[in-house]
Order: C-alpha cells, then structure tokens, then sequence
C-alpha cells in the first residue's frame, strides 16, 4: 500500500525505536515525513541527528516539544525557559536540514498546575510565549501551542481548548496552534474554533489517533490507532483541510500495545489506517 | 463539628449503604439534606422510599438521574424516555413529601455515542428534553441536565461544557443545568458560564468534590475527596454563590476507598472537608 503523499510518522507512536530506526521505517514503508522527539535527538546527538535526518529524504514535520512552563519565576522557571531556547535552535536546525517542505514547527506542552491557581497557571503561559515569540521568529521557527484533553489540566496541560490556545496565539507574531484529534475531538465549538484558527493563519500541526473506550488504566496511554475509537476522523480532517491547512499530518499514538510492536509493523499499520479511517 | 447549613450528602458518596442507612448517616451527622439515587430508590421501592424520606426530616436536593437518551429512534430510545417519565414522577414524589426546601430536580445524564456521530447524538439530547420539559413542569419538577467532563464524552455524556449544557437548557421553560466541579473545574469559561446560568436562571444544582491525580485506573473512580484534589473548590463557591444559587449543596464523590469506609465515618469527613475546603 502507498503512503498517504502528506503522512507523517511522529515518534511517539513508535517510542522505543531509536531515531536511526524510525527514519528506516519510515522509508522503508513510503511515509515522507516524520516527526521527532527531544529526548531521541539527544540520545542520538544534536548534530548526528541532524545528520541522519537530512540524509534520510524525509520531512520534518515538527519536533516535540517545548513547554512546561507554569511555575512561578523562579529557578526552575528560568531553567524551562532557557531550555525552550534550546528548543527553537534544535528546530530550526533540524527543520533546515531535512527534505523541502519541512516544517520548522516546535510543538509546546503548557504544563500543568503547580498550586491550585488555573487562571495564574494559564497566565504564566502566556508570559513565556511573549518571552519566547520574538527569538523563535528569529530563528524561523514557528512555535504550536498545543491545547491539551481537559484530563490532563491538572498535570500537564492547562490549556483546554483550540479556543483558548487561539486566544493566546493570536497576540504573537509566529505562534500557532496544534490540532491533535485527541485532545480536541469532543469540543462542541471544534468546528468554528478550527475555522478561526485557519483564517487567523493559526493552523501549523495536525495530528491524528483516536480516543478509545474502556480507557485504559494509565490515561496518558489512551491513544488508539484510526479507526480504533470514537472519532469521526473524517470530520475533523475535512474541517482542517477546508481551514486551509496544507502541511503534513502526523500520526501520534501513546499505547502500550503499539510500543510493543515492531516499528516497522507499526509503520505499516498507521499507513493502512491513515488511509483507511483518515484520509485517502 | 456542625454540618453546614446547605449541606447535602448525595447517596453516590456511601454507594454500599441502603437508603434507610443513608438517611440515618445524615441525620446522625446533622448533614440537613440527601440527593438521591434511582437504583437505591427502586430498591427500598418507591412508596417506601418515599415515606422512609419523608419520615428523616432531611430535604430532597437532587434525585440522580435521568438521561441516557442519545439513541436514535426507535424502540430502545422510547425505553429510555418512558423511563425519565417515570423518573420526572418519581422525582416529584419523593421532593413533595421530604422536608420543606427541597428541591424537586432531576439530574439528567446525556448518554454516550450509539456511533461516531457527535453532532448528531448532541441533537437528540436536545430533542429528547423537548419532549420531557413539558411533562416536568407538569409535575412541577426541574429538570437539570449535567455538562460532563469530556473525558466521558464517548460513553457517559455527549454534553461537555456548561456553555453547551446552557445553549440547550436555555431553550425550555424549567430546565436548569448541573455544576459538579469534577466535570467543569478545567473550563476556561468557568466564571462566565456560571454567571450566565445565574442570569438565566438555570443553575439548580450544585456538586463538589475533587480532581485528583494520578487518575486512578476506573477512570469513573477518578473522584477525590474534597481538598485531596486540584481543584480551587472556594474559588468556584464563590462563583455559584455570586450567580445566587442558594440551594443545597451536595458532595458526590465516586471513589473506591470512600466506598469501601463506613458509611458514618464517610459521612463525617464530608462534613469536615466540606467546611475545611468548600465553605465554612
């Protein structure tokens, strides 16, 4: 089966392959982009990362992630903060490396609560956006506010909706927002708020998996492969294409059953999928 | 330690006591009111429960729960709605015999998704209150229709935010909605939604409890006990407070551990967290 001409494979769905290896399933299977992970980049080293990916043909879709940076100032605010430098420079580096078309995109995390305070936490993310627009935007990186499941507010991201991460965006040169079908598929205002984002210019990452049911015991692996769950994927990539977006749409799957397969069987299953349940 | 004055104890919280023993566990820890379950009712059956109420001088504040009407027509969905017909009198019932100040309101829960149709299912929700609302207001009973946490967007409640659970209540004469702040502490439109439910005149019931993490394994569990959480719980007093709710109060916390403790001994830290960490 060919691969959809604007798939991208995010690491995280193949989480324990070193980047070496998820750059081979991805050739090896037809997807041409990929998506990258911080903490892989490391393991591997900056520049041989770098390396490898420009050798490798593939896309660079975005790279995850930014963020995390809810505390109050202080110590571990600033140290948040100089690694979200470190952040835009990985990006803008790998970005400039890989395949035309790459997406010089830094996905960010806002973080989660450090007291009781929402409104303050919510806040601080605002603060560090205005901190760190101008330098991404020197750097040609575009940063992607991601707007996270209600389910993670408490303890990694307090930014709730597409709404709310469009509010926030909007008041910076160069931030943009994530769609991500997990986190946003159950919002009554999905459609109008992808609209907004798309004439706004705000739409720079699209990310699909699914929402399953029951779900499983630790929620942060409650992801499905297309066509596992509940989402009307269809729906939601034909709001983002009439929104304007153009770019390649990462597939991003935190599951335990997936992260015990083989990663290239894995590639070949999310290229079946995306066909199958997304787009064809 | 005094109960407060507005306290309510929702049966849900002592989930393995019988209702003679719940209405016992109130009135021995001065807790004033009782929001009630269906099953539990049933079971007592129903003129029983009615006068076993009636006789423990606490007030009604909520009878849980109709709803579960997102099917598609057909011979499962009149099933669903004959039996919020017999809810909306059992509700009726039970309020007119309890204590001066109750509150004859049925808390309804929207249902999950029969498909991947979330649009569609939401407009059957709607339909199926504007078949109810007449019948309620015949009864002189209050229908409250409960915004649920997405996280239980697929199997449990399709309405996910107060501002949605408004736009439907809004529509009919003698619908209100639910405020639990397990499923909308998260909501950047928190304050106003509540204060627009308050304009509107349609928050007629009050919930607390905790978000509490890690999220235990049933993510259906997933409650904590007041102050053992997340959540500003004073901060969202003060909002329904504002918006002139004056009602009870009920504290509805499913949890294993407060299920597997003595139904009296539960009883008592309600009323301690209660004034420790909502109002005192």
């Amino acid at each position: 089966m060919t691969a959809h001409p604007r798939l991208s494979l995010n690491q995280a769905t193949v989480k324990h392959a070193d980047l070496r290896t998820t750059l081979g399933v991805c050739r090896d299977s037809g997807i041409p982009a990929v998506g990258l992970w911080r903490e892989s980049v490391h393991d591997t080293g900056r520049a041989e990362a770098v390396r490898l990916l420009a050798g490798s043909g593939l896309r660079l879709s975005s790279l995850c992630r930014g963020g995390f940076f809810t505390a109050a100032e202080g110590r571990a605010r600033r140290a948040a903060l100089d690694d979200n430098r470190r952040a835009i420079e990985e990006t803008a580096e790998l970005a400039a490396g890989a395949a035309p078309g790459s997406a010089a995109v830094l996905v960010l995390v806002p973080g989660g609560l450090p007291d009781r305070d929402l409104p303050q936490a919510r806040l601080r993310v605002v603060d560090a956006i205005a901190e760190l627009a101008e330098e991404a935007g020197a750097c040609g990186v575009t940063l992607a506010l991601e707007p996270m499941h209600p389910l993670y507010a408490a303890d990694r991201g307090v930014v709730s909706t597409l709404g709310q991460a469009l509010d926030i965006a909007e008041q910076f040169a160069g931030v943009g927002v994530v769609v991500d079908t997990f986190h946003v598929w159950w919002d009554p205002e999905l459609n109008a708020q992808i609209n907004r984002a798309g004439r706004s210019g705000r739409l720079v990452s699209f990310q699909v998996n699914d929402w399953i049911t029951p779900l499983p015991a630790d929620a942060l692996l409650a992801r499905g492969m297309m066509g596992e769950g509940h989402i009307d994927l269809p729906a939601v990539a034909a709001m983002v294409q009439e929104a304007g977006y153009r770019g390649d749409i990462e597939v991003e799957i935190f599951n335990q059953e997936v992260w015990d397969s083989e990663p290239g069987a894995v590639a070949g299953a999310v290229v079946e999928a995306f066909a199958k349940h997304v787009l064809s």
